[in-house]
């Protein structure tokens, strides 16, 4: 299945005083492994909302679940998957080691989303494009 | 039952080129409506974890569902309170309303954490004190 | 002179392992309270970018000295005002206290900015309007 | 002269409603850019607090230089150095490429600080050790 692999270093600036990785910031690791997973498959951020008229791909759901903290100084490697394309939303697992150990895990759901100045708040979802879910097929 | 709400201005910052609030922020947003909340029951966190030793209250387990972008220049509302103590953990529950609208919810499951450097992570969990509970019933 | 105090409450998002505010984060302090500069002189941001067609106020240059560290719980009020208009720049000043005690200072030259897709960066500085310029002389 | 390269990929979540990274991430970038320096002249950065007992290298002075924009999907070049070496503290200096051009520059003045719990913010400042000096000197 396709999948990508991203190692990120803990920073100083991503703990908190507890000495260890504020739990924001694992979105924030999460988020730039899914735009690494699709830059993988092809679709560098700029050009994925150049070339479809994207807005972005929002965040509809999250969960993190976190077994073992991490601190600065320590490389944590990432792997993210897409589990399941909806319609107009699609669904990303992450999951973060520490060396072998599993430190967290990370679910998201995004939608495929169009500026629309028509809509409620501004924007719209739009159905993905089969060639974007073919090219994670491969 | 005891809650909070907190007023949150939505800042230049905290948003991302779609223009709305960068998802990972919603959830400082919710880390600091937390120590809000244990603020309002008489708990401060820097005095909380002189008091008992703690090296915090890490997250655990938390999701966040999101049903309207905010943006910045909006002020949102959020409304926190504990939903379960358990012995060791607790779970907090925060809604986000943008007016009357409900724009976000967030759940947290949180641990009561002292330093133990015979641990494997050097931390450990420890159970919470009955007098911090009886603070939240009141 | 125009100015504005502005009160902020350090979160412990905020800090860094040492327990201290993480100096980044004193910068989007300062953004913020020059947003809350403009706002208190009739210009919230997002009318303010839609009103004269802004992309924003992007930072050309700016400096900050820290004489006092700060911690998560504590209020810190900063203290704001426009020291210079330039014809497409102006320069901001901030001074952090703790209580009576001047705790940082930061500086900032920001230019007036408008996209324009024939330039090299796609943006461009224009003229501020003197009716912009105006409202802070009150 | 010593010094080290350091590849940054600007994230989505680093850029701001007009596109462009937020200037206080510029910030954090230098920051793990003085990290990344130590590390490579042999002190990383949990190493070096643990060795020689440090709080941490606050800073007390920096400034920023913008002269290009960057966008998420871009990735610059950060070539730090350290430019003066004090009895206790020391100034480094960052250059951030796209490409050839020169987008921004940063200066940073920092102090080797240890814990006192008799000094007035709970810090003071220490000499640095001359072997650490003599690291960077190779």
């Amino acid at each position: 299945m396709f999948s990508n692999r991203k190692e990120i270093s803990v920073e100083w600036g991503d703990c908190d005083p507890a000495g260890i990785v504020y739990y924001p910031r694992f979105f924030e690791y999460f988020d730039s492994c899914t735009n690494a997973l699709f830059e993988k498959a092809g679709f560098r951020k700029p050009e994925l909302l150049k070339k479809y008229g994207l807005l972005g791909i929002p965040m509809i759901d999250t969960r993190a679940q976190f077994y073992a903290p991490a601190s600065f100084g320590e490389t944590v490697v990432v792997e993210s998957r897409i589990t399941d394309w909806g319609r107009t939303s699609f669904q990303v697992e992450h999951k973060l080691y520490k060396g072998e150990r599993l430190a967290a895990e990370g679910t998201e759901k995004r939608v495929w989303t169009v500026r629309d100045t028509t809509a409620e708040n501004g924007i719209r979802s739009e159905p993905i494009p089969q060639e974007v879910k073919d090219k994670f097929e491969k």
